[in-house]
């Protein structure tokens, strides 16, 4: 899945996460930068690009959450090394970056604030899940230049938007980046964003041209579709619902371990969230995209498609109930996998 | 709260912490440690006595949530400064530290793994939330003298005890640790803990006394009483439930502002978590300090006491619905705060 080419210093810093050496990772990254590559081309082709690795391994089952554990502490040292060794020089303006609540993966803000950081910027970073009242008496107190919400996983745009509601109320300007909005800048639009955040250097000219003359902020909040948030609320109980109906189709579920009922319960919860993600900002590529991952989860994990094909149809009695439109989309994801090679 | 006196080196740590001075805070750190305060002596006078601090100023509503993340991210930063000063030179044994699922906070187990290593010891530290399973599968393969598991609020015991009953399984001795014990040896024993965990010191022997003569491990998993584990299963309805009531007993909530409605949720939720946490441990005390924290945090907002004492009553139909003795408990709760000065 990565679209970055593995090279020889990613691979050797991941080598190195991955087997547990932290001394050998960190000095790996710092000798980088002492030979002159920048911090930034560190973070994103090294530090961020061993990341996605992992992922992509945790994926294919050949590694296991706890190594994943271990390898994202690891790159957690390298960052701070790194970032002890770039003085700081904030000459362009300051911005908070903060993180949705309920989102508790901060590593992927973190280096998108060293970067920040590294290119002359002041910058405060509020680490995993703040909640946006909390965020909201911080910025009224420091007035940065801009709000920065960091967002990997489409399941926390709800939060997203908070965020960005309470800083145009105060006429702060909002960039919204990360993974979930990466490629596709309309997303966030969608959630409030007030410019696009394709990659490092946007986001820096974005924040320059904000200095030179300010951003006109809309104070108007972001509404999201009453009925989704509904749904996205009773996603759990969907989740349980869906689970005793699927039961009923797919009886090797009589049969399953406390662990695989709970990893089962869990996977519906994931697929009603990314169900509401995708209608927050009616883009249906986050949910069948989620789909396609999930399969290849389950799959490397021995679980065959037509189980995950049976969990969707178990979904959908419990949707209709709540929200038509997302019946039809449980359909798509349907046929999508039966399509799917 | 603290116990640590404020001396000078906290004082000045903590102010540059507080105001989001990162670069001053790890210079400040890193000197201690060059002028020859042991690292072990800087992480626990210095930098956790700065967060327990962090943690009384917010109880005292002197300082937001969002400065809390930002003191705790700096607190970080000289952690990972001063471990990056001490060469690992793991010569005494290697254990695994990991905190339970759901136990988002890992800055105290970080700061514990670091003072074990710099003492000798081959670290792991697994970070935040990891899954049972997946430590049994880390394990399984590592083989480390010792599991550690960190702590530090009651709310996660049951999680504990699914880490102590896998490194059980397998042979392997396991140390409890974190605040949620710390002056409670019978918790950590309840919990499956092998030993007491008192200071670093007493860690230290405990491991050096293993390494001589390898401690034999009872097998048998430890089991939670099957009535407190359905009660804490049911603990977002169960405040649900009691929210109701409270509208009818306390009518102020009414007019509440979705924030405050959410944060009485919230509040409901942890009283019954607490409640769950004392009683599989059986010890009282837990729910009473936590009533006590909950009362100065809501008291120092605001809020008086009589909200705190009606939420409680609103619970105990619910709760006796449930289990009898969490209602017991809950009145007990109610005398206390009676009784409160």
């Amino acid at each position: 899945m990565s679209e970055i080419p593995l090279d020889d210093d990613l691979n050797q810093f991941h080598e190195h996460a991955k087997t547990g050496q932290t001394n050998e990772a960190v000095r790996f990254a710092v000798d980088l930068l002492d030979s002159g590559t920048s911090q930034a081309s560190i973070i994103s082709n090294v530090l961020a690009a061993s990341q996605r690795e992992v992922g992509d391994e945790w994926q294919r089952d050949e590694i296991s959450v706890a190594d994943e554990h271990v390898a994202t502490g690891i790159t957690e040292s390298a960052l701070y090394a790194l970032s002890s060794k770039i003085p700081s020089d904030p000459a362009l303006g300051s911005v908070v970056v903060a993180s949705a609540e309920g989102d508790w993966h901060s590593l992927a803000g973190h280096m998108f604030s060293e970067q920040l950081r590294s290119a002359g910027l002041a910058v405060t970073f509020l680490g995993a899940s703040t909640p946006s009242d909390e965020v909201a008496r911080f910025i009224q107190r420091r007035r940065p230049d801009a709000l920065i919400v960091t967002c990997n996983l489409p399941i926390f745009f709800s939060g997203v938007v908070s965020l960005t509601n309470v800083a145009h109320k105060m006429g702060i300007p909002v960039l919204v980046g990360g993974r979930s909005v990466a490629y596709a800048p309309e997303r966030a639009s969608r959630l409030g964003s007030d410019a696009f955040t394709t990659d490092l250097a946007h986001v820096l000219s974005t924040l320059a041209r904000w200095r030179a003359s300010p951003h006109d902020v809309n104070p108007e909040p972001i509404v999201l579709e009453r009925c989704v948030v509904e749904f996205e609320s009773q996603s759990r109980m969907l989740a349980q619902a869906a689970f005793a109906t699927l039961a009923t189709l797919f009886p090797p579920v009589e049969d399953f371990t406390e662990r695989q009922r709970n990893r089962t319960l869990e996977d519906l919860h994931y697929i009603v969230k990314f169900m509401a993600a995708s209608s927050y900002v009616d883009d249906t590529t986050i949910f069948i995209e989620f789909l396609g991952w999930l399969d290849d989860v389950l799959r490397a994990r021995g679980v065959p498609r037509v189980a995950l094909i049976l969990g969707l149809r178990a979904l959908i009695p419990a949707l209709i109930g709540v929200d038509p439109g997302e019946g039809r989309l449980a359909r798509k994801g349907i046929e999508f996998l039966c399509d799917f090679g």
